[in-house]
């Protein structure tokens, strides 16, 4: 079909997903979730010097796992879309140069789940690539040395913070084959929702999601109910319930069908995560880890994913600016 | 066509770059090529408050006079694709969030030109947007105090540095009209070359446009003389002096046809620039300034632009890793 609405292409190729891998670290295996995954690592580091060599190490380990378990070799692949959190995707660059696959680096923050597999989606639809790989990655070392603070400085947490997550999901895209299918995408704008509170990424979050998710079902006229699950990358708990009040007063209740990936992940009372989890390796860790095999398994016929970032950076968060969020919604289907 | 040997998309239906609009700071207008940007800007603050405000304001007119030149508004334009050198591109979040246009951020260090009018090329050749815009953007002084020494340190520049220009373009790219085509791209991969030098970007950068430039010949059957130029992005007089060696070495001279945008961009004995212009408003606004009215103007009728990134990063070279470098080439045919 094309383009349809404002931001929504409807594919008429659809691309399937072929195959999933998912990587977390050690506290993500002992959450809730913790059986869902690939692989849970033994501790954060993989046996590298630095947090930022471990992150390359995960997404290394993360893309070859995908390969094995989907039998395909890195020529079979024609390009990989992905990215992490840290300055200049270092992570990623550094996980993924020795599979010698044509590169795109994206930087959509949490949201580049959402992003890679839409960029992919678009190379295979339009009939450019057989097999793309996408996805993305976070790691809580890297990212809170960078965002926040030291980790030995033992910052005090407040309740509306949420804990990135350690992990990495991958997805192998193909033009032709079994599996769940990519429906439709839709694209998010930037919005900007005056926050500046950097210890509640949530709320800058939410009005991204509430953006992407109406503007999703206006453009392929659809209702909340018409999918089994519309679920939000990493809002954690303040987000979602902005998400849900915002949507409603804006007339579409959601809540019957919500799922936010960073509420799943962990135990936030027992694992002391206060509002979530959170990361651009939350939603990718989760969707391939568990809800592909839902959707495998005909659990969930119809999900909408919707991973969400907050565009923030320490330099404008310094100079006093706003935080601004996006959101990208992938719309998969079981036939 | 679709996908064609390694690593290139050859386009059946090619996108036309409608229209492009470039902007300058003022070193960069007294330069050789000053007289071919379509704005030179009287400082580099632009009336902002810091560096990185004054890059977002600079993407921001670049971007509002690529619409108002080409008669367009924001709401025709179904996706913008661009990035810049700074952590968690910053200031393109800043610079096109007003605009309200479907976002996809990228991150491809100097290559970003090239990246995003791949990628926007393939969601106008694969039939999903009528219009795409694409676009890069670097700063002088946003580049110097992240990547180096704060700008007051007055650090001593090595000769084989290069000058981070100020500078943005972008382009137009549309399914119909008239204007110079995208007939092809060839997608980079990650080059590891063992250089950890951050003073010689160059070095980095240059066995990576020969291995993007061989493959784009080979994938297509074409000679170098088969253009009437092939364009690296910033390779500056080291960067190219290795990629002239090199790829006579593998048996291909592009010696005749080569150009490149960092030794075009400034005279490097009057303006003190030593090895060269860099930054992805390099190649970003001298193909937007320049080569594009050249293609218009039937004085080149056959271009491959090859930008060219160093895929650095301050904390992994203070972790002493390798310094990696990718280049994305555009295939681009007057008819």
């Amino acid at each position: 079909m094309g383009h349809l609405g404002k931001q929504t292409i409807v594919f008429q190729n659809k691309p399937v997903i072929l195959e999933t891998y998912s990587t977390v670290g050690p506290k993500e295996g002992q959450g809730p979730m913790g059986s869902v995954f690939d692989t849970v690592l033994e501790d954060e580091l993989l046996g590298e010097k630095t947090w930022e060599k471990a992150e390359g190490m995960l997404i290394k380990q993360t893309v070859q796992g995908l390969l094995t378990k989907s039998g395909k070799r890195q020529e079979d692949i024609q390009y990989i879309l992905c990215g992490d959190l840290e300055n200049q995707i270092n992570s990623t660059q550094d996980g993924i140069k020795d599979f010698n696959i044509p590169f795109f680096g994206l930087y959509g923050a949490c949201s580049t789940m959402g992003e890679s597999m839409s960029l992919g989606s678009i190379i295979i639809g339009g009939g450019y690539a057989d097999y793309v790989i996408a996805g993305a990655s976070s790691h809580y070392c890297t990212a809170e040395k960078q965002f926040r603070y030291p980790l030995e400085y033992g910052g005090q947490r407040p309740l509306t913070q949420q804990w990135t997550v350690t992990g990495s999901g991958f997805v192998l895209l193909g033009k032709t084959g079994t599996g769940p299918k990519i429906h439709s995408i839709t694209t998010g704008k930037i919005v900007d929702f005056n926050t500046t509170d950097v210890f509640n990424m949530g709320a800058v979050m939410a009005p991204a999601a509430a953006d992407t998710i109406l503007t999703h079902l206006k453009d392929t006229n659809q209702k909340p109910e018409d999918y089994d699950a519309i679920i939000t990358g990493d809002l954690g708990q303040c987000g979602t319930d902005i998400l849900l009040d915002l949507t409603k007063q804006l007339g579409t209740d959601i809540s019957a069908v919500h799922q936010d990936c960073g509420l799943l992940i962990f135990d936030n009372q027992a694992q002391d995560t206060h509002a979530g989890g959170s990361g651009c390796g939350c939603s990718a860790s989760l969707f391939s880890g568990y809800f592909y095999q839902q959707l495998k398994d005909k659990k969930l016929k119809k999900i909408l994913l919707v991973p969400t970032g907050a565009l923030m950076s320490l330099c404008s968060t310094q100079q006093g600016d706003n935080i601004t969020g996006i959101a990208h919604a992938v719309s998969i289907w079981c036939e």
